[in-house]
C-alpha cells in the first residue's frame, strides 16, 4: 500500500476577537475551542476609535507573526454591523467610532480573510456550531448581562435580516404603554430596562429596603451575589430571579408565537442563576403558548461560556472563506 | 427556419382552495390570478368534519373533470397544519376535525399533487410572489379580521418554524400582565383580543356610549362602518383607528427589533381603513425603533385582496411539484 497521497490537513487556525465594553478578548481558535488566550486590551484606555483600531491592528500583526498558519480573523462587536460590507456603524462607549470599515482595514493591513459581526450573532453561531444546540434548526440565542442581546438561527442558517440588525431581544417590550422604562432606542418597556444587571440590582435593593434591610447597596446585588443569596434560601433574592425570569419569559413567549422555535439558548452573566431563573422562564412560556409551540421547545443554558464570542467570530471568519480556497 | 421544436407550454393551472370559518372559496389559478371562481361551500352547513371533507372531495372531482389540465391543488386552512405531512391538526368551528391527513386524502382520491398550509401562510406566499412585495427578502404579512394571523418570508423563503406554526402575530402580547385579555391559547394581552373585528366594535360602542351616543350597536361598528365614519370626520371613529393602529404597532415594533424586516404587508378587512390605520402603525414603529431598523422598512397594504388565499395556496401547490415533473 502506498502512502496517503493527500493527507487530511490540520484543522484551520483562526483568531477570534470579542470586543466588549470593558475588555477586548483575543484567542486562537481551532476545532471550536480557544486553544490559546492572548493578551487582552482594555477598551476604556483608548480615548478615540483610531487609537483603539491602531492598537488592535498592532496586536493582530504580532499574533500573525507568532502564528504563521493563521487562516482567518473574526471579530464580534457590541453594536450595529453591516455584515456584508464589514462596517461597524457604531460602538457603544468608544468615542469617534462611526461607520468604521473594520473588515477592509484588517484585510488591507494583515492580508487575511476576516469577518465582522454583532457580538450576540457571533455567540449564537458559536453555540450553534459547537455548543449544545447543534441538533436544532430554529434557535434563539439570548445573552443576558449589562444589556440583553440575541442571535437567530432559522431554517438551519444564521438569520441577520435586512441590515444585519436582527435579534435585538433587549429592545422588545414587556410594557409598551410604560413611559418609565424607555429603551436606548425609544421602545417603551424595553426588556433590557428591566432585566439588565443594573436594573436587577436596583429592583433588589428596593425590595430589600422595603423588607427592612436598607443597607444592601447596588454592589451587594450583583447577579453572582443574588444567585448565592437564593442558594442560601434568601426569599427576596429568589423572588427577584422569579420576577426576572417571568419578564424574560414574556418576551420569549412572543418570540415563540412568532417563530415556532426548536430551542432557546440562554447565556451571559445572569444565566448563571440557573434554575432560579430558568424555571420561571419555562413556566411562563409553557403557560402562555399551546402544545404545537411548547411541546418540543428546548430551553437551556449556553455551554461555551465567555469563549462563545471568540469561538463564534473565529468560526464565522473560517466559514466565510470560499470552499475552494480552504 | 423550422418550426419551434418545443413550444413553451402554457402556464400551469392549479386549484386554490381557501377554507374560512364561514365560506370555503374555490378558484382556478393561473399566472398568479384567479381566472375562474367556482361555486363555494358554506363551512357551517356541515355538522361534522367527515361530511365537509366528503363534499369538498366531490367538488374537486367535478372540477378536475371539467378542467383536465389541472396540475395541482392547494389548500389554505385557518388552523395549525403540519405542512410536511399535509395534516391539519385542528380546524376552528368544524366539530370532529382532529389531525385530518388532508393532503393524502386528496392525492388518493384525485391523484394530483396537493399542498396544505395555514391560510395566513398561503396569503403571505401569494402576496410575496404576485403582490407588491416581490422585491423584498424579509417580509411579515399580517391579516387583520375576526382574528389576527401572519406569515413570514425570511431570507427569500417561506419560514414556518419547527412545526409549521410560525407567524402567530395575533397571539403576541401588548400587555403581558393583563389578565383581562387572555388570548385563545393562554397569552396575557394577546393582540387579537384587542384588535379583532369584534373587539374593535366593542371598544367603539363603549366610546360612543361614554360620549353620549348610547345607541350604537356592535353591528353599527363594523370595520367598514367605522372607516366610513372616520372619512366623514367622526372623531370617535378616527380615535378608534388610531388606538387600533397603535396597538398593532406595539407588536410590529417588537417584530421589527427581532427580525429587521424589509417590509410589512397588511391585509384583511380592517386594513381597508387605509391611512386612518396605517399612519398610527408607521408612527408607532418609527418612534420606537432606530434608523437601522426603520429607515428602509416599507409598510403597505396587501394587494391581492380576498383572492390572496386561493392564489397563494395554488402557487404553493405548483411550487411543491419537483421541477423535473413540471
Amino acid at each position: 500500500m502506498t502512502a496517503l497521497a493527500f493527507p487530511p490537513s490540520a484543522s484551520p487556525l483562526a483568531l477570534g476577537i470579542d470586543i466588549g465594553g470593558t475588555t477586548i478578548k483575543l484567542g486562537l481558535v481551532q476545532n471550536g475551542a480557544v486553544i490559546k488566550t492572548l493578551p487582552s486590551l482594555e477598551t476604556q484606555e483608548f480615548r478615540h476609535a483610531d487609537l483603539l483600531i491602531g492598537a488592535l491592528l498592532q496586536s493582530i500583526v504580532q499574533i500573525r507573526r507568532d502564528h504563521p498558519t493563521l487562516a482567518a480573523i473574526g471579530i464580534g462587536v457590541p453594536g450595529f454591523v453591516d455584515v456584508e460590507q464589514g462596517v461597524v456603524h457604531q460602538l457603544t462607549n468608544v468615542p469617534g467610532w462611526s461607520d468604521v470599515p473594520l473588515r477592509s482595514l484588517i484585510t488591507k493591513e494583515i492580508g487575511l480573510p476576516s469577518f465582522v459581526d454583532n457580538d450576540a450573532n457571533a455567540m449564537a453561531y458559536g453555540e450553534w456550531k459547537f455548543g449544545a444546540s447543534a441538533d436544532f434548526k430554529n434557535i434563539l440565542f439570548v445573552t443576558l448581562g449589562t444589556g440583553v442581546g440575541g442571535g437567530l438561527i432559522l431554517d438551519g442558517r444564521m438569520y441577520r435580516g435586512a441590515r444585519s440588525g436582527a435579534g435585538e431581544v433587549g429592545q422588545m417590550s414587556i410594557d409598551p404603554r410604560d413611559p418609565d422604562s424607555v429603551g436606548h432606542y425609544g421602545n417603551f418597556g424595553a426588556l433590557e430596562k428591566s432585566v439588565g444587571n443594573l436594573q436587577i440590582a436596583m429592583r433588589a435593593t428596593a425590595l430589600y429596603t422595603k423588607a427592612g434591610h436598607p443597607h444592601r447597596s447596588l454592589e451587594d446585588c450583583t447577579p453572582a451575589a443574588l444567585h448565592q443569596a437564593a442558594c442560601d434560601g434568601d426569599v427576596i433574592a429568589t423572588e427577584i430571579w422569579r420576577e426576572t425570569g417571568e419578564m424574560i419569559g414574556f418576551v420569549l413567549t412572543d418570540i415563540v408565537w412568532l417563530l415556532n422555535l426548536d430551542a432557546i439558548i440562554i447565556g451571559g452573566g445572569i444565566a448563571a442563576a440557573g434554575e432560579f431563573l430558568f424555571e420561571p422562564i419555562r413556566k411562563t412560556i409553557r403557560a402562555r403558548t399551546n402544545v404545537v409551540f411548547s411541546e418540543r421547545l428546548s430551553i437551556f443554558p449556553a455551554t461555551l461560556g465567555n469563549d462563545a464570542g471568540m469561538i463564534g467570530s473565529a468560526q464565522l471568519a473560517l466559514d466565510s472563506i470560499p470552499t475552494a480556497l480552504r
